[in-house]
């Protein structure tokens, strides 16, 4: 208990929603209740939850995480109003698995969304998301939510892994990456495609519920569509509690930006794209506070992982974290993460280790639900830290890549077993005995091994690492397979 | 004018100020009233200005430029309520001539405060700021302010160079760096030194206007009574315009903190120290507000260079800007700079190019005096920014390095003509031809060399950057004049 309780009513919901996490069946009437009476609005029943994520966002690319050029006014000011998560990860350095985790409350290797040789789903996979494993959203949904999604999948784009089968009621947008089918004209390299995103290259479709409805995508005014579907989400849905998942497209490359957006950021394309991104969010949080929602609805923000450096100034930056994306450096998995819900979450900046796979179990909890028992589930609940009326039991992290334990943190510290640069960056993979040692409060940027001054703390690490290993189930990797 | 105009008395304030600049003699005493009018404040008179500086601090290490551990909730309220500058410069990568350019708004070739051998002024130096040189002390203490430096001096420790022989009616604090003179046991290097701090190792004495007062200095507490004097010298002067300089000695090594703040942070000793300062930084505004000031107080909080990253977690960290303290790479040179004036400051994020010696400008042109005609004065009056009613003139920034032009800033681009790492950090010195040229816009991080893309842009920054030198009259250099 950090920090004082804001009133009993809020101590009271987060003794409840612990509880909640340990019993079955659960409380959900009582909780839900406590939380609309506790929010201090005329809103009834557990809170609407929306979750807004990036796509290659890097730590450093928004301006309260200290991006010197680009503006991102509607965020800074849900962090500014809500808590701003400064040690909070994205599950895994590459885009499938990390939104798997997230969807699952579970590491990815659970559930198979890895591969050996394939580093995430392609068009030519042959699975996708297991129907065995429950989504936040067929949670909710069990829960009586409304549950949407508007933006990327990238969980298996063949009709039986699409988010319709997955709990979600409806969908607007693309299968998976914006750049993972295109036409090059005869001797165009796809490297120089990426930077001259004319439309008639690529040619990801845009998907509506089961159907294909544009082919190849306007990915010009994607974001702007995005944007104005979950309005209308929101919009459909305000008379009853709801779970819109919103992953942006963008900034993963080839960037597009809307009309009005060209040249709207001093930080080139790619401050553009973010501050298209920043303007979508802030029509959602209008389109709340117009419909007098945001009292009753959790908004987070967060990115699926580091930024996609080797694509130089169309990538973002790590801002004072090392490389990027397709690492397990912090560049690779540590990312922003903001939450809004005011009147309700305490303000503030919070250096607990945050897990994407949380919100999973945060959700669940504040909506009155229990997490699935029959199951290992990695995701916490974090509402005591939101609320401010305590702490989160999560103090460790694992990095996984390609189905390996490359390191592992424990509170502060850091091991590095193997180490691999990836998407054109240096180092090569080097594995390393003994591991590297970080301690990364006093070096976030990972600079200074400290291993062979630390020896008896790499001992614990290595251990606890084990001990982690032992608990993992892993399932067979499903994306190495691959059709013609 | 990019910004509104928040009242016709500001921005007939501004036109005045601008107006005060380019005549002799200045309308001072209606800049004056109208000042007093604008700040909506019962104060009189022009308003008090407060410099606070760090040393060492680097871009990345407030919270509000992105650090994830460093809490600095004093410096925060500073940005939110004003203005926050991503791309302000130390004139220097190092002490003594940032310090120099600072208090007389001239590049510091103008006035000596350089060498060819010599980076800094040391114990054995034989000079100081020369009595020719005007500065801000000098300049406010004609308008009638009363004049206080608390901290670090570092342009001269002999007695004719010091700063009660340069303007200021008072001083507390040290001559030169806190690591400059130290009785190290038998055998023990220096380096070590800088991590086990013992008082006895380090002889650096304290000054009370020009009698040495303590010697060694109790460094553990030289930030919490810098505080101390500083809210002693506002209440002695409440009655008055003040100006109060305070340069902090921390947190340039050896780090010390006062025992309250011993594991304050959680960022190690390097975020004790910060932490104390911000500390001390609060205990300003607190004072100010308590006595009905901060109406009609201007405060400034920036650093002197970039951080010192060859001391590895005892330095700090310049975030996404490349390279620190001792290089003209961005991290030796962009500073934080927060600008706090309640009510009169228009809130915000800055982009716009400002340099410390703005502070000499704009300071004389709030106070209602004249810059000095009778020389070349590099600050620029940036109060239209502060005061959201038009742009700073400046659009260029030169990066001196021992006397010799290694970087020239024009817009967004920046030209690299020698690049040298120092204080233990690569590259060594480079020459480069065609100099290296950097879009600061899309790659604050200094990491994607365009110049042979874009060699029309080198051509027009390599002239810029000529005419700029033809204008730099250069004093001989008096760093290099040591004694025995």
């Amino acid at each position: 208990m950090r920090r004082p309780p804001r009133t009993a009513a809020l101590a009271l919901m987060a003794g409840l929603a612990l509880l909640a996490t340990n019993c079955s069946p659960s409380p959900s009437a009582t909780v839900a209740t406590t939380v609309s009476e506790a929010s201090g609005s005329a809103a009834e029943g557990p809170p609407n939850i929306v979750i807004i994520t990036a796509d290659d966002l890097g730590y450093g690319d928004l301006a309260s995480y200290g991006h010197p050029n680009i503006r991102t006014p509607h965020l800074d000011r849900m962090a500014r109003e809500g808590q701003r998560w400064t040690s909070f990860y994205a599950q895994a350095p590459v885009c499938s698995p990390s939104r798997a985790a997230l969807l699952t409350g579970r590491v990815h290797l659970r559930s198979g969304m890895f591969g050996r040789r394939t580093a995430v789903f392609f068009p030519d996979s042959l699975t996708g998301l297991p129907a065995t494993e429950v989504t936040l959203a067929e949670a909710l949904r069990d829960q009586g939510y409304a549950t949407g999604i508007v933006g990327k999948w990238h969980l298996g784009h063949l009709p039986e892994y699409l988010p319709t089968r997955h709990g979600f009621d409806s969908w607007f947008g693309i299968p998976y990456s914006n750049d993972m089918d295109w036409h090059l004209p005869e001797g165009m390299a796809n490297r120089t495609a990426y930077f001259a995103p004319e439309m008639d290259y690529w040619h990801v479709p845009i998907m509506r519920n089961e159907e294909e409805v544009e082919r190849p995508a306007d990915q010009s005014t994607l974001t702007d569509r995005y944007a104005q579907e979950a309005v209308t989400f929101i919009e459909s849905h305000q008379d009853q509690p709801f779970f819109l998942y919103l992953p942006h497209t963008m900034p993963h490359m080839p960037l597009f930006r809307s009309e009005p957006f060209e040249g709207h950021s001093t930080a080139g394309t790619y401050g553009d794209v973010i501050e298209e991104v920043d303007s979508a969010v802030g029509r959602v949080l209008e389109t709340l506070e117009r419909l007098e929602l945001a009292a009753n609805t959790l908004v987070v923000f967060t990115s699926d992982n580091g930024p996609w450096t080797s694509f130089e100034t169309h990538g973002g930056s790590a801002g004072p974290l090392r490389h990027g994306k397709g690492t397990t450096f912090e560049g690779g998995m540590r990312v922003p993460a903001i939450f809004w819900w005011p009147g309700t979450i305490e303000p503030g900046v919070i250096q607990d280790i945050g897990s994407a796979m949380d919100l999973f179990t945060t959700s669940i909890t504040l909506a009155g639900g229990v997490v699935p028992a029959d199951r290992p589930i990695d995701g916490v609940d974090i509402s005591p830290v939101l609320f401010g009326t305590g702490m989160t039991p999560r103090d460790s992290m694992a990095y996984y890549r390609m189905g390996e334990l490359f390191a592992f943190r424990q509170g502060p510290y850091k091991v590095h077993f193997v180490t691999e640069g990836r998407y054109g960056l240096p180092p090569a993979r080097t594995e390393h005995d003994p591991p590297l040692l970080f301690d990364l409060r006093v070096d976030p940027g990972e600079r200074y091994d400290i291993s062979t001054e630390q020896p008896t703390t790499v001992a614990a690490l290595v251990e606890a690492a084990a001990r982690y290993e032992a608990n993992m189930t892993i399932a067979e990797p499903l994306f190495d397979l691959r059709g013609g």
